[in-house]
Protein backbone atom coordinates (compact mmCIF):
# COMPACT_ATOMS: atom_id res chain seq x y z
CA UNK A 1 0.00 0.00 0.00
CA UNK A 2 1.42 3.73 -0.58
CA UNK A 3 1.97 6.42 1.80
CA UNK A 4 0.47 9.74 2.21
CA UNK A 5 1.96 12.85 1.36
CA UNK A 6 1.15 15.19 4.27
CA UNK A 7 1.37 18.87 3.20
CA UNK A 8 2.52 20.62 7.04
CA UNK A 9 1.73 24.82 7.27
CA UNK A 10 5.11 26.21 9.20
CA UNK A 11 4.73 29.02 11.30
CA UNK A 12 5.69 32.59 9.71
CA UNK A 13 8.68 32.75 12.37
CA UNK A 14 10.00 31.04 14.85
CA UNK A 15 9.04 33.14 18.02
CA UNK A 16 6.74 31.46 20.61
CA UNK A 17 3.65 33.51 19.38
CA UNK A 18 4.26 32.53 15.90
CA UNK A 19 4.64 28.61 16.96
CA UNK A 20 0.85 28.99 18.64
CA UNK A 21 -0.68 28.78 15.71
CA UNK A 22 0.15 25.33 15.21
CA UNK A 23 -2.87 23.27 15.79
CA UNK A 24 -2.56 19.23 17.43
CA UNK A 25 -3.41 17.98 14.13
CA UNK A 26 -0.17 18.70 12.73
CA UNK A 27 1.75 18.26 15.87
CA UNK A 28 0.39 14.62 16.36
CA UNK A 29 0.49 14.22 12.52
CA UNK A 30 4.58 15.30 12.74
CA UNK A 31 5.25 12.32 15.33
CA UNK A 32 3.99 10.00 12.98
CA UNK A 33 6.15 10.74 9.84
CA UNK A 34 8.71 8.82 8.26
CA UNK A 35 10.77 11.73 6.63
CA UNK A 36 9.95 15.58 5.66
CA UNK A 37 10.51 17.11 2.72
CA UNK A 38 11.53 20.71 3.42
CA UNK A 39 12.02 24.05 1.30
CA UNK A 40 15.39 24.40 3.75
CA UNK A 41 17.08 23.76 6.61
CA UNK A 42 15.13 26.80 8.19
CA UNK A 43 11.80 25.31 7.37
CA UNK A 44 12.59 21.78 8.95
CA UNK A 45 14.10 23.49 12.06
CA UNK A 46 10.58 25.58 12.16
CA UNK A 47 8.89 22.47 11.55
CA UNK A 48 10.39 20.23 14.56
CA UNK A 49 10.26 23.56 17.08
CA UNK A 50 6.56 23.62 16.00
CA UNK A 51 5.79 19.93 16.67
CA UNK A 52 7.92 20.21 19.49
CA UNK A 53 10.36 17.37 18.61
CA UNK A 54 13.86 17.80 19.23
CA UNK A 55 15.37 18.13 15.79
CA UNK A 56 17.54 14.94 16.22
CA UNK A 57 13.98 12.51 16.64
CA UNK A 58 11.67 10.99 14.21
CA UNK A 59 11.30 12.00 11.17
CA UNK A 60 14.96 11.63 11.00
CA UNK A 61 15.25 12.10 7.08
CA UNK A 62 15.33 15.49 6.05
CA UNK A 63 15.55 15.99 2.23
CA UNK A 64 15.44 19.37 0.58
CA UNK A 65 12.95 20.59 -1.88
CA UNK A 66 13.60 24.13 -3.53
CA UNK A 67 14.35 25.77 -6.63
CA UNK A 68 17.46 23.56 -6.91
CA UNK A 69 16.31 20.76 -7.17
CA UNK A 70 15.99 18.97 -10.65
CA UNK A 71 12.69 17.66 -12.13
CA UNK A 72 14.07 13.95 -12.17
CA UNK A 73 15.21 14.31 -8.58
CA UNK A 74 11.14 14.57 -7.60
CA UNK A 75 10.64 11.15 -8.12
CA UNK A 76 13.68 9.84 -5.75
CA UNK A 77 12.09 12.02 -3.27
CA UNK A 78 8.49 10.69 -3.80
CA UNK A 79 9.80 6.54 -3.95
CA UNK A 80 9.75 5.94 -0.14
CA UNK A 81 5.87 7.26 0.18
CA UNK A 82 5.29 4.79 -3.41
CA UNK A 83 7.08 2.42 -0.92
CA UNK A 84 4.23 2.97 1.84
CA UNK A 85 5.69 5.62 3.77
CA UNK A 86 4.45 9.00 5.07
CA UNK A 87 6.31 12.15 4.52
CA UNK A 88 5.50 15.16 5.34
CA UNK A 89 6.53 18.41 2.92
CA UNK A 90 7.39 22.13 4.53
CA UNK A 91 7.97 25.36 3.06
CA UNK A 92 9.86 27.95 5.03
CA UNK A 93 7.07 29.47 6.31
CA UNK A 94 3.26 29.15 5.56
CA UNK A 95 1.41 26.91 3.82
CA UNK A 96 3.36 24.82 1.17
CA UNK A 97 2.90 25.36 -2.30
CA UNK A 98 0.78 28.33 -1.47
CA UNK A 99 3.42 31.23 -2.87
CA UNK A 100 6.13 28.54 -1.93
CA UNK A 101 7.71 25.44 -4.03
CA UNK A 102 5.73 22.28 -3.48
CA UNK A 103 3.35 21.53 -6.50
CA UNK A 104 5.22 19.44 -8.98
CA UNK A 105 5.62 17.33 -6.05
CA UNK A 106 2.09 17.21 -5.12
CA UNK A 107 1.40 16.74 -8.81
CA UNK A 108 3.50 13.71 -9.11
CA UNK A 109 2.03 12.30 -5.87
CA UNK A 110 -1.40 12.53 -7.71
CA UNK A 111 0.42 10.89 -10.84
CA UNK A 112 1.04 8.07 -8.92
CA UNK A 113 -2.46 7.94 -7.62
CA UNK A 114 -0.69 8.62 -3.81
CA UNK A 115 -3.09 10.08 -0.94
CA UNK A 116 -2.32 13.96 -0.95
CA UNK A 117 -3.43 15.58 2.69
CA UNK A 118 -3.32 19.28 3.11
CA UNK A 119 -3.15 20.22 6.78
CA UNK A 120 -4.98 23.80 7.72
CA UNK A 121 -2.06 26.83 9.08
CA UNK A 122 -0.98 29.90 8.00
CA UNK A 123 -0.76 31.10 4.87
CA UNK A 124 -0.01 34.58 4.93
CA UNK A 125 -1.71 35.58 1.95
CA UNK A 126 -4.90 34.45 3.31
CA UNK A 127 -4.07 35.91 7.03
CA UNK A 128 -3.84 39.50 4.89
CA UNK A 129 -6.90 39.14 2.87
CA UNK A 130 -9.15 38.26 5.95
CA UNK A 131 -7.45 41.03 7.61
CA UNK A 132 -7.60 43.54 4.96
CA UNK A 133 -11.50 44.65 4.84
CA UNK A 134 -11.26 44.68 0.76
CA UNK A 135 -13.29 41.10 0.46
CA UNK A 136 -12.74 37.74 -0.09
CA UNK A 137 -15.98 37.08 -2.06
CA UNK A 138 -13.10 37.07 -5.40
CA UNK A 139 -9.15 37.38 -4.94
CA UNK A 140 -5.93 37.40 -7.00
CA UNK A 141 -2.26 36.59 -5.72
CA UNK A 142 -0.21 37.61 -8.31
CA UNK A 143 3.36 36.80 -6.43
CA UNK A 144 6.16 39.06 -6.87
CA UNK A 145 5.65 42.35 -9.25
CA UNK A 146 8.28 43.60 -11.55
CA UNK A 147 11.27 44.44 -10.12
CA UNK A 148 12.10 48.17 -12.62
CA UNK A 149 9.64 50.97 -11.43
CA UNK A 150 8.28 51.82 -14.83
CA UNK A 151 6.76 47.76 -15.33
CA UNK A 152 5.75 47.94 -12.04
CA UNK A 153 3.88 51.11 -11.68
CA UNK A 154 2.27 49.70 -15.27
CA UNK A 155 1.24 46.16 -13.23
CA UNK A 156 -0.07 48.42 -10.35
CA UNK A 157 -2.60 49.94 -13.01
CA UNK A 158 -3.70 46.76 -14.47
CA UNK A 159 -4.06 45.08 -10.98
CA UNK A 160 -6.28 48.53 -10.33
CA UNK A 161 -8.36 48.04 -13.45
CA UNK A 162 -8.51 44.28 -13.07
CA UNK A 163 -10.09 44.83 -9.26
CA UNK A 164 -12.45 47.27 -10.91
CA UNK A 165 -13.76 45.10 -13.37
CA UNK A 166 -13.92 41.68 -11.53
CA UNK A 167 -14.86 43.13 -8.39
CA UNK A 168 -12.12 41.66 -6.69
CA UNK A 169 -9.40 41.84 -4.55
CA UNK A 170 -5.48 42.13 -6.22
CA UNK A 171 -2.83 40.73 -3.60
CA UNK A 172 1.09 40.51 -4.23
CA UNK A 173 3.98 40.35 -2.15
CA UNK A 174 7.62 41.82 -2.52
CA UNK A 175 11.09 40.76 -1.55
CA UNK A 176 11.49 42.60 1.90
CA UNK A 177 13.87 45.77 1.03
CA UNK A 178 11.98 46.37 -1.50
CA UNK A 179 8.73 47.17 0.38
CA UNK A 180 9.03 50.73 0.60
CA UNK A 181 9.56 51.18 -2.48
CA UNK A 182 6.50 49.44 -3.61
CA UNK A 183 4.46 50.77 -1.02
CA UNK A 184 5.70 54.50 -3.04
CA UNK A 185 4.99 53.36 -6.18
CA UNK A 186 1.24 52.23 -5.35
CA UNK A 187 0.79 55.69 -4.04
CA UNK A 188 1.99 57.43 -7.02
CA UNK A 189 0.65 54.90 -9.73
CA UNK A 190 -3.07 54.16 -7.99
CA UNK A 191 -6.20 56.23 -7.92
CA UNK A 192 -6.87 58.61 -4.91
CA UNK A 193 -9.87 56.74 -4.40
CA UNK A 194 -8.03 53.33 -4.14
CA UNK A 195 -8.15 51.09 -0.76
CA UNK A 196 -4.63 49.86 -0.81
CA UNK A 197 -3.67 47.62 2.80
CA UNK A 198 -0.28 46.66 4.03
CA UNK A 199 -0.03 43.67 6.33
CA UNK A 200 3.55 43.09 7.90
CA UNK A 201 4.86 40.42 10.60
CA UNK A 202 1.62 38.42 10.34
CA UNK A 203 1.31 36.57 13.62
CA UNK A 204 4.14 38.15 15.11
CA UNK A 205 4.04 40.20 18.08
CA UNK A 206 4.81 43.24 15.15
CA UNK A 207 2.22 42.56 13.25
CA UNK A 208 1.02 45.33 11.65
CA UNK A 209 -2.35 45.72 9.30
CA UNK A 210 -3.20 48.89 7.77
CA UNK A 211 -6.05 49.74 5.27
CA UNK A 212 -6.52 53.22 3.87
CA UNK A 213 -7.36 55.05 0.45
CA UNK A 214 -4.50 55.68 -1.51
CA UNK A 215 -5.53 59.66 -0.74
CA UNK A 216 -5.51 58.93 2.69
CA UNK A 217 -1.66 57.05 2.82
CA UNK A 218 -0.33 59.83 0.99
CA UNK A 219 -1.24 62.44 4.40
CA UNK A 220 -0.51 59.68 6.74
CA UNK A 221 2.44 58.46 8.49
CA UNK A 222 4.59 56.24 6.35
CA UNK A 223 4.12 52.13 7.67
CA UNK A 224 7.57 50.92 8.67
CA UNK A 225 7.38 48.06 5.99
CA UNK A 226 11.17 47.81 5.28
CA UNK A 227 12.68 44.40 5.68
CA UNK A 228 9.48 43.09 7.27
CA UNK A 229 7.45 40.41 5.69
CA UNK A 230 4.47 42.58 3.82
CA UNK A 231 1.42 41.59 2.03
CA UNK A 232 0.40 43.98 0.00
CA UNK A 233 -3.58 44.36 -1.15
CA UNK A 234 -5.56 46.35 -3.16
CA UNK A 235 -9.13 47.19 -3.93
CA UNK A 236 -11.46 49.08 -5.53
CA UNK A 237 -15.27 49.85 -3.23
CA UNK A 238 -18.35 51.92 -3.20
CA UNK A 239 -19.03 54.67 -0.95
CA UNK B 1 -8.77 52.29 24.66
CA UNK B 2 -10.22 50.54 21.35
CA UNK B 3 -10.52 46.88 21.82
CA UNK B 4 -9.89 44.38 18.92
CA UNK B 5 -11.46 42.80 16.46
CA UNK B 6 -10.45 39.11 16.22
CA UNK B 7 -11.20 36.90 13.08
CA UNK B 8 -11.51 33.26 13.92
CA UNK B 9 -11.46 30.62 11.29
CA UNK B 10 -14.11 27.63 12.01
CA UNK B 11 -13.48 24.20 11.49
CA UNK B 12 -15.02 22.72 8.19
CA UNK B 13 -17.46 20.58 10.15
CA UNK B 14 -18.05 19.56 13.32
CA UNK B 15 -16.73 15.94 13.03
CA UNK B 16 -13.80 15.37 16.04
CA UNK B 17 -11.30 15.23 13.07
CA UNK B 18 -12.86 18.59 12.13
CA UNK B 19 -12.12 20.04 14.97
CA UNK B 20 -8.47 19.08 15.68
CA UNK B 21 -7.48 21.66 12.89
CA UNK B 22 -8.23 24.72 15.34
CA UNK B 23 -4.58 25.78 17.07
CA UNK B 24 -4.26 26.74 21.11
CA UNK B 25 -3.88 30.13 19.80
CA UNK B 26 -7.60 29.86 18.82
CA UNK B 27 -8.93 28.21 21.87
CA UNK B 28 -6.88 30.59 24.15
CA UNK B 29 -8.35 33.54 21.86
CA UNK B 30 -11.99 32.59 22.33
CA UNK B 31 -11.89 32.41 26.29
CA UNK B 32 -11.10 36.09 26.27
CA UNK B 33 -13.77 37.32 24.07
CA UNK B 34 -16.15 39.31 25.29
CA UNK B 35 -18.57 38.62 22.18
CA UNK B 36 -18.66 36.57 19.23
CA UNK B 37 -20.22 38.51 15.31
CA UNK B 38 -21.39 35.00 13.73
CA UNK B 39 -22.83 34.19 10.15
CA UNK B 40 -25.14 32.09 11.55
CA UNK B 41 -26.03 30.08 15.09
CA UNK B 42 -24.42 27.23 13.31
CA UNK B 43 -21.22 29.34 13.00
CA UNK B 44 -21.64 29.90 16.94
CA UNK B 45 -21.65 26.41 17.51
CA UNK B 46 -18.79 25.01 15.62
CA UNK B 47 -16.73 28.20 17.15
CA UNK B 48 -17.56 26.58 20.79
CA UNK B 49 -17.49 23.24 19.83
CA UNK B 50 -13.87 24.01 18.84
CA UNK B 51 -12.82 26.33 21.60
CA UNK B 52 -14.14 23.71 23.83
CA UNK B 53 -16.55 25.94 25.58
CA UNK B 54 -20.34 25.09 26.12
CA UNK B 55 -22.50 27.43 24.61
CA UNK B 56 -23.49 29.41 27.81
CA UNK B 57 -20.30 29.83 29.02
CA UNK B 58 -18.76 33.32 27.73
CA UNK B 59 -18.64 34.95 25.01
CA UNK B 60 -22.44 34.78 26.16
CA UNK B 61 -23.00 38.28 23.80
CA UNK B 62 -23.79 36.11 19.72
CA UNK B 63 -24.77 38.80 17.40
CA UNK B 64 -25.08 37.73 13.95
CA UNK B 65 -23.99 39.08 10.12
CA UNK B 66 -24.81 37.58 7.00
CA UNK B 67 -26.54 38.89 4.56
CA UNK B 68 -29.23 39.87 5.67
CA UNK B 69 -27.69 42.30 7.63
CA UNK B 70 -28.25 46.06 6.34
CA UNK B 71 -24.95 48.05 6.38
CA UNK B 72 -26.74 50.82 8.63
CA UNK B 73 -26.16 47.86 11.31
CA UNK B 74 -22.42 47.62 11.02
CA UNK B 75 -21.67 50.04 13.12
CA UNK B 76 -23.70 48.56 15.99
CA UNK B 77 -22.00 45.51 15.60
CA UNK B 78 -18.90 47.19 16.01
CA UNK B 79 -19.56 49.52 19.12
CA UNK B 80 -18.78 47.11 21.96
CA UNK B 81 -15.58 47.13 20.10
CA UNK B 82 -14.88 50.92 20.07
CA UNK B 83 -15.98 51.22 23.73
CA UNK B 84 -12.54 48.84 24.34
CA UNK B 85 -14.10 44.94 23.98
CA UNK B 86 -12.47 42.19 21.91
CA UNK B 87 -15.16 40.40 19.99
CA UNK B 88 -14.65 37.29 17.40
CA UNK B 89 -15.69 37.36 13.99
CA UNK B 90 -16.23 33.81 12.43
CA UNK B 91 -18.13 32.43 9.54
CA UNK B 92 -20.10 29.06 8.91
CA UNK B 93 -16.98 27.40 8.24
CA UNK B 94 -13.17 28.54 7.47
CA UNK B 95 -11.94 32.26 7.30
CA UNK B 96 -14.09 34.57 7.68
CA UNK B 97 -14.25 37.47 5.12
CA UNK B 98 -12.55 34.71 2.63
CA UNK B 99 -15.33 33.45 0.47
CA UNK B 100 -17.91 33.99 3.29
CA UNK B 101 -18.98 37.64 4.62
CA UNK B 102 -17.36 39.61 7.13
CA UNK B 103 -14.91 41.90 4.81
CA UNK B 104 -17.39 45.20 5.46
CA UNK B 105 -17.40 44.80 8.93
CA UNK B 106 -13.52 44.26 8.93
CA UNK B 107 -13.11 47.69 6.36
CA UNK B 108 -15.26 49.45 9.14
CA UNK B 109 -12.91 48.89 11.94
CA UNK B 110 -10.04 49.98 10.45
CA UNK B 111 -11.99 53.07 9.20
CA UNK B 112 -12.35 53.48 13.04
CA UNK B 113 -8.48 52.52 13.75
CA UNK B 114 -9.53 49.67 16.04
CA UNK B 115 -6.86 46.82 15.57
CA UNK B 116 -7.82 43.96 13.35
CA UNK B 117 -5.89 40.85 14.40
CA UNK B 118 -6.73 37.28 11.82
CA UNK B 119 -6.02 34.14 13.18
CA UNK B 120 -4.76 31.26 11.30
CA UNK B 121 -6.79 28.00 10.23
CA UNK B 122 -8.63 26.26 7.74
CA UNK B 123 -9.94 27.97 4.57
CA UNK B 124 -11.22 25.72 1.23
CA UNK B 125 -9.67 26.73 -1.11
CA UNK B 126 -6.39 27.28 0.12
CA UNK B 127 -6.49 23.81 1.39
CA UNK B 128 -7.60 22.90 -2.14
CA UNK B 129 -5.37 24.92 -3.77
CA UNK B 130 -1.97 23.51 -1.62
CA UNK B 131 -3.28 19.83 -2.39
CA UNK B 132 -3.86 20.27 -6.01
CA UNK B 133 -0.53 20.22 -6.74
CA UNK B 134 -1.31 22.72 -9.34
CA UNK B 135 1.14 25.33 -8.48
CA UNK B 136 0.17 28.33 -5.98
CA UNK B 137 2.51 30.84 -7.19
CA UNK B 138 -0.31 32.39 -9.06
CA UNK B 139 -3.84 31.61 -8.37
CA UNK B 140 -7.71 33.05 -8.46
CA UNK B 141 -10.55 32.83 -6.63
CA UNK B 142 -13.68 33.04 -8.54
CA UNK B 143 -16.27 32.09 -6.04
CA UNK B 144 -19.39 30.90 -8.05
CA UNK B 145 -19.98 30.39 -11.35
CA UNK B 146 -22.90 31.59 -13.47
CA UNK B 147 -25.85 29.16 -13.21
CA UNK B 148 -26.63 28.25 -16.64
CA UNK B 149 -24.80 25.64 -18.48
CA UNK B 150 -24.03 27.71 -21.56
CA UNK B 151 -22.52 30.79 -19.48
CA UNK B 152 -20.94 28.63 -16.97
CA UNK B 153 -19.00 26.73 -20.10
CA UNK B 154 -18.03 30.18 -21.38
CA UNK B 155 -16.75 31.43 -18.00
CA UNK B 156 -15.12 27.95 -17.82
CA UNK B 157 -13.36 28.36 -21.06
CA UNK B 158 -12.29 32.14 -19.93
CA UNK B 159 -10.71 30.66 -17.01
CA UNK B 160 -8.37 27.91 -19.31
CA UNK B 161 -7.79 30.90 -21.16
CA UNK B 162 -7.05 33.19 -17.94
CA UNK B 163 -4.83 29.84 -16.48
CA UNK B 164 -2.08 29.99 -20.08
CA UNK B 165 -1.99 33.59 -20.39
CA UNK B 166 -0.82 34.41 -16.32
CA UNK B 167 0.47 31.26 -15.85
CA UNK B 168 -2.09 30.69 -12.50
CA UNK B 169 -4.20 28.11 -10.83
CA UNK B 170 -8.02 29.17 -11.18
CA UNK B 171 -10.04 28.34 -8.42
CA UNK B 172 -13.62 28.29 -8.10
CA UNK B 173 -16.95 26.44 -5.51
CA UNK B 174 -20.22 25.35 -6.40
CA UNK B 175 -23.58 25.01 -4.17
CA UNK B 176 -22.76 21.36 -3.69
CA UNK B 177 -26.08 20.40 -5.19
CA UNK B 178 -24.94 21.63 -8.37
CA UNK B 179 -21.28 19.92 -8.25
CA UNK B 180 -21.87 17.28 -10.77
CA UNK B 181 -23.38 19.29 -13.54
CA UNK B 182 -20.50 22.10 -12.94
CA UNK B 183 -18.16 19.01 -13.36
CA UNK B 184 -19.64 17.59 -16.54
CA UNK B 185 -19.82 21.28 -17.65
CA UNK B 186 -16.04 21.26 -17.03
CA UNK B 187 -15.21 18.23 -18.81
CA UNK B 188 -17.16 19.32 -21.85
CA UNK B 189 -15.88 23.16 -22.05
CA UNK B 190 -12.16 22.09 -21.69
CA UNK B 191 -9.38 20.99 -23.32
CA UNK B 192 -8.25 17.50 -23.11
CA UNK B 193 -4.57 18.72 -21.96
CA UNK B 194 -5.84 20.78 -18.91
CA UNK B 195 -5.89 19.80 -15.51
CA UNK B 196 -8.86 19.77 -13.28
CA UNK B 197 -8.71 19.32 -9.99
CA UNK B 198 -11.71 18.14 -7.18
CA UNK B 199 -11.21 18.79 -3.24
CA UNK B 200 -14.18 17.72 -1.56
CA UNK B 201 -15.11 17.44 1.96
CA UNK B 202 -12.02 19.04 3.11
CA UNK B 203 -10.45 18.04 6.52
CA UNK B 204 -13.12 15.70 7.41
CA UNK B 205 -12.62 11.84 7.51
CA UNK B 206 -14.18 11.34 3.84
CA UNK B 207 -11.82 14.12 2.72
CA UNK B 208 -10.79 13.04 -1.80
CA UNK B 209 -9.04 15.16 -3.70
CA UNK B 210 -7.78 14.26 -7.13
CA UNK B 211 -5.92 15.74 -9.82
CA UNK B 212 -6.59 14.86 -13.58
CA UNK B 213 -6.00 16.08 -17.09
CA UNK B 214 -9.42 16.21 -18.57
CA UNK B 215 -9.06 13.38 -20.86
CA UNK B 216 -7.88 11.03 -18.26
CA UNK B 217 -10.90 12.26 -16.50
CA UNK B 218 -13.14 11.72 -19.36
CA UNK B 219 -12.26 7.63 -19.34
CA UNK B 220 -12.13 7.88 -14.95
CA UNK B 221 -15.03 6.97 -12.71
CA UNK B 222 -16.88 10.02 -11.88
CA UNK B 223 -15.44 11.15 -8.87
CA UNK B 224 -18.96 11.10 -6.59
CA UNK B 225 -19.25 14.86 -5.76
CA UNK B 226 -22.76 15.36 -5.05
CA UNK B 227 -23.98 17.29 -1.81
CA UNK B 228 -20.09 16.95 -0.81
CA UNK B 229 -18.68 20.97 -0.28
CA UNK B 230 -15.77 20.69 -3.17
CA UNK B 231 -13.37 23.32 -4.56
CA UNK B 232 -12.87 22.89 -8.00
CA UNK B 233 -9.72 23.74 -9.71
CA UNK B 234 -8.01 24.26 -13.21
CA UNK B 235 -4.45 24.48 -13.95
CA UNK B 236 -2.42 24.41 -17.86
CA UNK B 237 0.94 22.67 -17.00
CA UNK B 238 3.85 22.15 -19.54
CA UNK B 239 4.67 18.09 -20.43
Amino acid sequence: MKGTLVLIPTALGSAPEALEVVSPSVREEARRLSGLIAESRKGATVFFKQAGLPPTSPPRAVRLLNEHTRPAELEKLLAPVLAGESWGLVSDGGSPAVADPGAELVLLAHRHGVRVRPLAGPSSPVLALMASGLGGQRFAFHGYLPRDTASRRRTLKDLESSAARHIRTEIWMETPYRNMAVFEDALAALEDNTFLSVASDLTLPTEDIQTRRVSEWKSAARPDLKNRPTIFLLGILKG
